[in-house]
């Protein structure tokens, strides 16, 4: 099928809401590791896709998916030792009492859920999320992700704060109490909730701020956050759909470096390296409370398919040695970041953590201008030398690379070796 | 592991919310076709299990799905043949317009979605379910699925109607109105949901009601209520999940039975024969009017993989003739239960269609007690007799028989025999 042909049957059938990258699509037929292939044996380096974690196609996970889809596939109303093992073998990746895994098939699975147990427990039905977020796409989530907010009224029950953007935000990382400002927001929330006749049942946080063009806050602003929301009766919930499994180099989960423990914890994309399974993760405590009210049952959640494929996942982060290399080659990225800078006035700011980071282009260092035609033409130039990466941030004038987990310095040299050409090209 | 010390680990990693079958619960291990083996090595005949449609770990899902895992897996903002070419499939297999796939991961997903689309056409918020019904677990599934309701009341924007059940419900199979009076129920429930201030976006309807202890109404039934829901408004949303892949035995989905066209179909479940897929497929009007309202994006909704697995199960479907199957089965296991029925005084009803049956067990035939405990005495005993299946109706009496689409006459001839000694047992 030739890409002029399948873009059209793929209108018909999949329909308008299905939009694509690329003004010219890309039409891909093959993963290994960091590397896809287009139709026409192109060769790209990804430097954008976060699901296939442990790399395109890693071969261990692939072996033992394999081995398990020809042995066995139902759910958990029987017993099976892998989802048993696999939410050992999570919870071992958790501090505090984070041990009782629900499993769910998707980051909007997970974090609906979440809102049914904060409800449940706290007996509150009030949320709290974060202007720009996304959280997922059921009736409930969507919500709570304003991102995708175009026609309906949010309802009462739900209010925003914004995100901690200290570049372009209404505090900057010029105020010395920036911090505490944007954590008091959070008070300001909680009173507008109030008088609409809700309490929050929880607040859902990011540990990476990524459609507001990726901020990761200091350790005290998750913590006076999580302080403010519990003292009003409510639950935290970290997301870490994004931050998590290593991503930001420093701990194995992105709240892990604020110091804090959440009361539910949700996961998805990456822990099965493109196999659709995610998690709630909470305490005994709470999953006690929660049956209480109802029974739950995920038909796909944590069959013996899925385990095994996030148990896979597992073995590799740790075999691999992964938090290292994300570590690794993340301050390798940002510190080449550094020396584009030096080159291009184009770069306004460098941001992020780990191998979730964005380089924000300006028109003007001063006035901060987005610089959003030459953030495209950027993207664009970047395809054209062999890498992949996105736009975000509000003025989609911010380069969002985050590429798999096993993303290395020699990758790293290679897009950074793409990017000063077409930084020179668009400049 | 053995299963003692399984269930205590399984008890702290997944918390109680995890409920298992039987008393002394099934440590399964291996699949193949209809069959499934414990820890032991004890083989089961599976009369329960409809995800595995196409039988446990059928050999060319397996080997498809292990060719694209080790081939590539990315999501639909590239292009991909597979997830089209599975679309253009499943389109050729449904009446009038529906044509426009939307994929998603789980039937909660896709019913979630629909109600989302629902909203956004109509302009209208009420939604009106069935007593009993299951459809799912996201916030606004779960108060759609007045089955798990135990202590949350329902927002106002819901509301429900007694499933056509002639055994047992308010209108008898004897009053020759029964099916007229069963659809009048919706004008009750459209008039409920205007006393609260609204209008239906839609209603949702199962084309086999299994919780209420599975009765298939006559065509005229959904005829009736698509037209007075229509006529309020609302779309028509057909919930496929259990009915739908020919496992009803007169058509490819159960709606098609009434000879009815809803708006909007949702399948799950069995598409993938185990793997985590679903759809939502609708009209292109129906659709374009859904994108003006919102974009939408399933992370893994359509990937290679799952597109693979539902085009396998597909092909399968043709391939083995499953269609004719699941009519010969079906028909062959209710003239089995007829037999039954002569010989024993406790069955009192016998249902369903296709591969989608149940025995009701009573105490007397004329005063219709459920024979709650002799029905789970009939499951302990088919266990024991090397056959599974479950229990369902409001008084748990109701043997409920929904096997793998690849169910054979002689796989009937055993459960049969196996029925006919546990019943022989506890009578």
């Amino acid at each position: 099928m030739n890409t002029e042909n399948l873009v059209a049957r793929r209108r018909k059938s999949l329909g308008p809401t299905y939009s694509h990258f690329y003004e010219n699509p890309l039409y891909l037929v093959r993963g290994e590791g960091v590397w896809l292939y287009d139709n026409d044996g192109t060769k790209y380096l990804d430097c954008y896709n976060n699901v296939p974690s442990v790399g395109h196609c890693h071969p261990h996970v692939v072996e033992q998916i394999s081995k398990q889809i020809a042995t066995l596939n139902t759910h958990t109303r029987y017993l099976h030792h892998t989802v048993v093992e696999y939410a050992e073998m999570l919870a071992d990746t958790l501090p505090g009492d984070l041990s009782v895994c629900m499993f769910v098939c998707t980051g909007t699975e997970a974090n609906d859920l979440a809102y049914r147990i904060a409800r449940a427990v706290t007996g509150n039905e009030g949320a709290i999320c974060t202007m720009g977020a996304y959280h997922g796409n059921s009736t409930l989530v969507s919500e709570l992700s304003p991102e995708f907010e175009r026609i309906r009224p949010r309802p009462d029950f739900i209010v925003d704060v914004d995100p901690p953007d200290m570049y372009r935000g209404q505090f900057g990382a010029d105020d010395p109490d920036y911090v505490q400002k944007y954590a008091d927001l959070v008070d300001d929330a909680i009173d507008e909730l109030s008088e609409q006749g809700h309490k929050p049942a929880m607040m859902i946080i990011d540990s990476i701020y990524d459609a507001a063009g990726i901020h990761t806050p200091p350790p005290e602003y998750q913590q006076k956050v999580h302080e403010k929301v519990r003292a009003a009766g409510g639950l935290i919930l970290c997301d870490e759909v994004q931050s998590g499994l290593t991503r930001m180099g420093d701990n194995f989960w992105g709240f892990m470096d604020s110091g804090v423990v959440p009361d539910i914890v949700t996961m998805g994309k990456p822990i099965g390296d493109g196999h659709p399974l995610a998690v709630a993760v909470t305490t005994p405590a709470i999953a006690e409370a929660f049956a209480k009210e109802t029974d739950y049952f995920n038909t796909f959640g944590g069959n013996p398919v899925s385990a095994t494929a996030g148990k896979a996942v597992l073995e590799i982060v740790t075999r691999e040695n992964l938090l290292a290399n994300v570590k690794a080659s993340g301050d390798h990225m940002l510190a080449g970041f550094g020396k584009l800078a030096e080159k291009y006035p184009l770069i306004g700011d460098i941001r992020g953590k780990g191998l979730f980071l964005t380089v924000e282009l300006v028109r003007d260092r001063s006035s901060r201008e987005p610089a959003r035609t030459e953030a495209a033409q950027v993207q664009e130039a970047m395809r054209e030398n062999g890498v992949l990466l996105s736009l975000n941030g509000q003025g989609r004038n911010c380069l969002k690379i985050r590429p798999p987990l096993v993303f290395d310095t020699s990758h790293a040299d290679i897009a950074l070796a793409a990017l000063d050409d077409a930084l020179g090209r668009v400049s």
